[in-house]
């Protein structure tokens, strides 16, 4: 039997799970998993079940439409592997990451492409049989390359961009028709250390835990909703090349589990902040 | 307005989300937060709600009661401090730390009383003005001092029972009673190192991380349901002096993590095993 | 026997080493634990031994600055606990960990004195016996007040100043005197969250680990040198007082580590940063 | 220039820092980092150094075990990648983590063969062109199966066998000639839950952390010395399976952490535990 995805969003009030569950239970539907979470500072509940039975997709969603609060967002989606696309630039740990996951069977994801502004991760892409697309950004501008790449993407019907240390940044106008979409692993335990070179700041800060985080893009440079971060303790013996070869192992596990976690349909997008069940 | 927690288990089966929700919705209580989780090994279903509003106890229980499965098992408790009482024996880190927080305000509990085997830590109580009470071991059976013990705990009407560090085995008569009452605090990972002097054990082992844990006591040696655990990184330099040093640390925060998720109800035990929302 | 504390820092060069190990060797010095870090950026060389034995110190402090660089800093310090004072404003969390473990005999220190700039503490400090001082702010210009506090620090001979939750911005004309030798509990993960209520920053930033930094003072605003850090794990059903509330636990634990480290002799300042042995 | 490392371990006496380091410096060495450290438990001294400069291996060894203690233990080794080699049985995480950081030239080592008791890893060998050699067990007595790998292992000469989630248990008879040479990865928080299917005992167990330890193997099952050691938070929601995914991970990075430290000729084992410089 099809499992799917119910998510819900809308302004909390009274009766909600009543409401839901109700629909749910009167529709057949078996719950193998619900979770709900009301932040109470905006007044907004956030639903999600991990269903299975029959049904029809839009009836359900029309009875919870009609019963729910004006402004509720549904999303009803069949359980199933997201397609994708990686981005990345030179540095080969987070994107062999992946694919390893991808080869073995656990990522809950097809590689669509990989994309990259230069060469150097064909060979590896080649070997795991994925497209490889190298578009080089020499001597063009940000916008005429960007463009380029949206060209490619046009042709992909994908869920998710994964920016497995992908080295540019994006424009709004590339970022916006994909908002909520894209994934970047950023080598530093924001929001310290946004922008350039992380180990180096960290290094000069003298920190004694360094950290990387995973959070979808928005317009703002590094400042997107954080999906999962991690750390790890670092002491005066690192140089930061040091850190930087330690950070590797931490960008690879919290790409890792943020990707998870988003394929998965866990993570809500509310206020620039993520809810994840 | 006062609020309570309601805590429910039972079997598993379809539809309980909804019939808990529609009989709370009828009796118009407020859910502040709610948390169900499905333990699917054993087909059992977990359901935790913090809610507000005038309503009966009995009759809302009783309505529960008569629409869940026969093994459910209802609890509904006003949400209040609980009383407790703190057994210790000389070491003060652990015991000085809940005292602190008592003091402080900031724990969800009121100290009736400390007692202990020794009188080494009469001084610190007082100076808290909480009662302390030396029942000493030396020239008793087990089971004499256990007595001695328990007809103390007679007389004070209380709700948990905290071994900070209390050093002594206690037997199954002492525990049988109070199942599921009494936290202690171990001085390793469980279930590495049961029993005596464990950093001198992980020292020997030469582990690279030590920790503690915090667990409801039944008859066996530390295998009691854990409520929470913590770990700190060591090195060779650490001699086993060194690793307890350390482990104090740890033993106060998860002590302290664990008595926080119990007295405010957010803790099931089912099997050996916690369930905390 | 008497056991000592040497620190050595100076430009590095071939045979530091051995120049030290051959005077500390002649000297008939026992050394329990040297430990040495060569900075490769700046070509500064870092030596710390723990020593007994019989010497006279001005000799052989003589001795290893006529064989070593001219940049050469010594320190030989007989191991002893520091005179340390606590300052703190109204929450008594952490100031209440520092008491336990000085009643406990654990601190490495004296504390000669508590200042606060409120009334809160004053109970708790009285407690413990511990001389409490109450130097109000309000109505004083942060000149006048800070006058007021070091009128009071000149006659107590004092080591550090612990700065347990004071909630104050010391000024650089207050700092200056006292380089080096005033350590802070800052409750954020350092760099990220400078200044004001970090715990709510945090909050508005969705992060999914908190933390605390203890650190030197020095004139700029949480800037100076880090010396400890940690972190917890948090989510989405956090407020920002549950942050508040679970990184005291961390706020507590960092100070604890930080000041057994300084106190311990175990800690250089370099370039804004710690090296620690 | 080259480099070199040196490593010695013997009695521990007073002025051993000296002698060595008069040593070195009289050879005209540049030391670039050492560290030593007192077992002071049982009075053995290690140290190491990382040196560079024109020197004779054989006089300088003579001239260190002419001056230190008898039973003084003396490597001086050529810093270079070591020669390795792979065992696995079915599981791809860890060898695929292992082969792309090999393929990105991060992995301090040549992998020379991979040996696997199944097919199912010779594909994903294969397109790292490394060349896999199963040599199945079935059928075959443990002593018959061991041989057949012994025998290969003969053609090939390594400096460390990497078990990389091979699942077999290895006799006396193998480890003997490879003692200190085998590094396995373990999935559990060593000492806990030794032995088979170690997330399932975990899960029996309720922990709240789990984790996976790196550790030579010497002849009893999961006993040998420990080089490193990580966790990860988990709860009541997760499966033994769910445990056993995130697990994977930290397999991954712990196995990562400890080959880096040993491929570095940063690891003594003594005593059945690891010093780590």
């Amino acid at each position: 039997m099809n499992k799917y995805i119910i998510k819900i969003s809308c302004s909390d009030e009274k009766g909600l799970v009543y409401k839901i569950s109700d629909i749910l239970f009167k529709n057949a539907l078996n719950i193998e998993k619900n979770n709900e979470f009301v932040d109470k500072e905006n007044a907004k509940f956030f639903f999600r079940a991990r269903v299975y039975g029959e049904f029809k997709e839009t009836t359900l969603k029309q009875e919870l439409l009609s019963s729910l609060p004006l402004d509720t967002n549904i999303s009803i989606a069949k359980s199933r592997k997201k397609d994708i696309i990686v981005m990345a630039t030179k540095e080969s740990h987070a994107l062999g990451d992946i694919l390893i996951k991808h080869y073995s069977g656990a990522l809950n994801a097809n590689i669509k492409a990989i994309i990259a502004n230069h060469e150097d991760l064909k060979e590896l892409s080649q070997k795991f049989d994925i497209p490889f697309y190298c578009i080089s950004a020499e001597g063009k501008t940000r916008n005429k390359h960007e463009k380029e790449v949206l060209e490619l993407l046009k042709n992909l019907d994908i869920d998710y961009i994964i920016l497995a240390k992908y080295m540019r940044i994006l424009s709004s106008d590339f970022v916006k028709p994909y908002e909520g979409k894209i994934i970047n692993i950023h080598h530093s335990f924001l929001p310290a250390f946004i922008g350039a070179n992380p180990y180096k700041q960290a290094y000069n800060r003298g920190v004694k835990i360094i950290g990387a985080t995973a959070h979808f893009v928005n317009n703002n440079l590094d400042e997107g909703p954080i999906i999962a971060q991690n750390v790890k303790e670092v002491n005066h013996e690192y140089s930061w090349k040091d850190m930087q070869r330690a950070g590797r192992e931490i960008e690879k596990s919290v790409l890792n589990e943020a990707i998870d976690l988003v394929f998965d349909d866990r993570v809500f997008v509310y206020n620039n902040k993520t809810i994840i069940f």
